[in-house]
């Protein structure tokens, strides 16, 4: 997919919200597992079929799916699968936050933009270029870098200054921005101190941010939006938990709806708000 | 296994090698395809049992089986399997270089200790604490974090100085002493360049290493035995295609045994010389 085409996703849509697919087995409403032989694709079935016309992506976070071994990985595949059949307008990010030596990336995009249909994949910048730039080799496919994240454990290493006072996590910014452009690469800026993003719309003014931790950890979906919104939007704010778990009951997929719908309509505030629709 | 247990390996085997099982379907001996229905296993095996009685680890490079899709994932759960029933003695290490916010770490925690029987698995300090701890709430299980990698983008971030001279990664090794302890952290330290284990070892006497980047790579076992070896020897050397590729043709479980064999004779020569056998 193109920014472009992505722009446009979200200006049809109205939304720019990614729902992340952390599906939990012991999460999802008890009755699915009564009632069907395949519980955690039908849930995610029912949760992008209720959400699909309101969020631009989904983000399935392979933790989960891996922890329930080949059962998992498979689920994982024919989600992916559903969605690309069934929403093709849909960015489909994998939050893998794999990064290694160059031949190993290779393998992991090839598993990620070859074997499956991923938009993108979450890439750890530790281990530097070499670890980012076999992702970038297929076309129309995205990296979404770690910068700056929203958990505690953040404050550790980000925040290193160097000598001229400048943070780990703008150093990522600025030395990454030789890898790639704005057209394949994106950022995971976490949302927990909304006015950060002045700094960092100086260094990446175009890029788009997928921004975590918004709503039940605590950021301002308003504030992130007054910092961090450009010309063609420039964000995906993601809401995982807060939207696929808003009920364990058998409304499970309505209620999902409503939490997904409530975060639409702010958006659809916003993007008018800034004239990008 | 306990930090005594695999130094008790070590001495008995007269070998700190671990053997990196990047099991590469575009690699291994093409014979393979005609003779059995399983050759990515059938390779595995046949190179596990060449090799055995001269390592103390082996190391399955995740990517290589995610690439595989679903029979790349139950190959890789066959092999933990194999190694654990028939080498018990193996201190089995998923490098996988995971790392993410606390709830997902702890499933991948799940995936690697519960569901498969790893010993360790490589985590990306980038998101810091949160990240590494669920790791290291299995009794006897190991976190082995990237501090120093032995790839050109270890450069890029790995080396930047805070003001006071220290590099992130000093930083990752000093910061990460309050996580874990060295009966349950070690460490991937590159061996491009030897002598900075020097300081390494300052910050870090007690900790085992693990080490990629000696032979092919460039890095001298020699040299870092010199700078990098403890009272408990403390060095876990990875090699993984100077080893498994040694042939490509029907000969290829001989041929890394061969290679071993080499490996194992200069590190026994080692371990004397510094009086640890």
């Amino acid at each position: 997919m193109t920014k472009q085409e992505l722009f446009e996703n979200i200006q049809r849509k109205k939304s720019f919200l990614c729902v992340g697919l952390d599906t939990d087995v012991n999460k999802i409403p008890e009755h699915l597992f009564d009632e069907t032989e395949d519980p955690i694709f039908e849930f995610n079935k029912a949760i992008i079929d209720a959400t699909a016309d309101l969020c631009v992506a989904y983000k399935p976070n392979l933790a989960f799916y891996e922890s329930l071994g080949l059962e998992g990985w498979e689920v994982l595949e024919r989600t992916v699968d559903y969605i690309r059949e069934n929403y093709p307008d849909q960015f489909i990010i994998a939050d893998a936050k794999r990064g290694d030596i160059g031949n190993t990336s290779a393998m992991y995009a090839r598993t990620f933009f070859g074997n499956m249909e991923f938009d993108s994949v979450t890439v750890a910048p530790y281990m530097g270029e070499d670890s980012v730039s076999p992702f970038l080799t297929y076309e129309g496919k995205w990296v979404t870098l770690l910068a700056l994240t929203s958990n505690k454990g953040a404050l550790d290493f980000q925040f290193m200054r160097d000598a001229d006072g400048e943070f780990l996590f703008e150093k990522v910014l600025k030395t990454s921005l030789k890898w790639g452009t704005d057209e394949n690469m994106m950022y995971v800026v976490g949302a927990t101190k909304a006015e950060m993003l002045t700094d960092i719309r100086a260094i990446i003014p175009e890029h788009f941010l997928l921004v975590p931790g918004v709503g039940a950890q605590g950021g301002s979906l308003a504030d992130v939006a007054k910092f961090g919104l450009n010309s063609s939007c420039g964000l995906l704010v993601n809401s995982s938990r807060q939207i696929i778990y808003a009920s364990d009951e058998k409304d499970y997929a309505k209620a999902a709806r409503l939490e997904a719908e409530k975060v639409q309509t702010e958006m659809e505030f916003i993007l008018k708000q800034a004239d990008l629709i």
